[in-house]
């Protein structure tokens, strides 16, 4: 348990002071923060809650969406989390890179979008102490969400950058199907910036956003994946990150249980 | 339209016959044959029937599911699948290789058993003359379909065999997103025994298994994907291959139409 962190996600009802107290009365150590949740706070107000409670910040969440159509616009957003990211003083700044643009068929072109615009705020990152931390989404984001498809692509792009800087998400979700899963996590060593559980359950509910299972209910085999990281080095919290409509629809109470028990018989670091 | 194949689950409610008729009256050379409808119209007189048609078969769909409980069920299946395969002619047979056993988490065990099937069934092919066609699928199947999840992981599997007897199959639904896709197409040079066309769309209709979307519906660019294929030195057949309740619903005639207006549109061999 002492590794288990809280994504705010999880507990999508809860605001950021029911979360944080969420983790205290449950003994969590650590919890992802959102951006909407703290901006609905008060973004000072929210940071000096959060490192007056003690946690740890294993994560914000998230910046990214670097292939919006407004080029400026993204920039300015991602330095803003980027400034979030450090006064939180959370280990780093989730990034979904952002899929296709609105009518563009063109995924080479929007991927060298995702290396250019990441180029342009490692300078902030770094003068900060930010670490950036890509995240390879389940190919069936590509299109709408993610251009960023496997570790393979996402170290490719955070191999151009100090490691320090640079890192990368392992989301169990996104990529537990890669048969080249086990090399890309070796070589990710010293890059593993997030390690986040959640299941991939069969039938896909009919929202594919919404896709996400609590551990032990889907195909995962976490501790394979669990070992393939601890192997890579990683000595971080492990962020339990679901979006799933019938755990949102839980006692937010009932709902941390299930997830602390679940974490402790399926990662249990 | 020299190279335009249609496959039967692109017009699910006809019959065999109906589909043969089909193609000689839109002027479509090619058919992909689907084992069910085959079944119903009965093997050996649909056989004749397509014999006669002088159609190419450009597939027979499918074999696979070697992942079942039963293997020797999985291994008669095929078997009757080559044999199918070798009395109509066609190109090859397409093997959906099938996804985690009920209950099971263990993909690399799984991923071995796939291995281990085919290597019973080339023999046999090997004998029949007969190439076997092993399909990446998109991840979202790994759990459920096909735990081939990549052109290289599949392309790892079918160089063990000679490729006159193991090919692979190049669907752009199943492998647009894949950063790696040009350096496995080229690597796939005169193993590529399919290429199939059909689009990915957004949102995700809710029932995974029928999102697939007409060409220019959504976000593939099959130029691209047809130029790495013919760059590998593929000359096959074309085939349009489309799972989509829209399209099941639409008058037969206005479907093979529209497939072959968008063939001709965004692909045009």
């Amino acid at each position: 348990m002492n590794r288990l962190s809280l994504n705010q996600k999880t507990v999508n009802g809860l605001g950021l002071a029911q979360a944080v107290d969420a983790c205290a009365r449950f003994g969590i150590g650590s919890i992802g923060v959102w951006r909407e949740p703290l901006h609905e706070f008060g973004v000072e107000r929210g940071v000096e809650l959060v490192r007056a409670s003690g946690l740890r910040v294993s994560s914000l969440c998230r910046g990214g969406f670097f292939t919006r159509p407004d080029r400026d616009e993204a920039l300015a957003d991602n330095r803003a989390a980027i400034d979030e990211t450090a006064a939180l003083g959370a280990d780093c700044l989730v990034l979904v890179v952002g899929g296709l643009p609105a009518g563009s068929r063109d995924l080479p072109g929007t991927r060298e979008r995702v290396r250019s615009v990441l180029a342009e705020l490692v300078p902030q990152a770094a003068d900060l102490g930010v670490r950036l931390a890509l995240e390879p989404m389940h190919p069936i984001y590509c299109a709408d969400r993610g251009v960023l498809s496997t570790l393979g692509q996402a170290l490719d792009l955070a191999e151009e950058h100090d490691p320090s800087v640079v890192g990368v998400v392992v989301d169990t979700f996104h990529v537990w199907w890669d048969p080249d899963l086990p090399a890309q996590v070796e070589r990710a060593r010293g890059r593993i910036a997030s390690f986040q559980v959640c299941d991939w359950i069969t039938p896909l509910p009919a929202d594919a956003l919404l896709a996400r299972g609590v551990m032990g209910d889907g195909h995962v085999d976490f501790r394979a994946v669990a070992d393939l990281v601890a192997a890579a080095g990683y000595r971080g919290d492990v962020e339990v990150e679901i979006f799933n409509a019938d755990l949102w629809a839980m006692d937010p109470d009932e709902a941390v249980a299930l997830v602390r028990d679940r974490y402790a018989e399926h990662v249990g670091w």
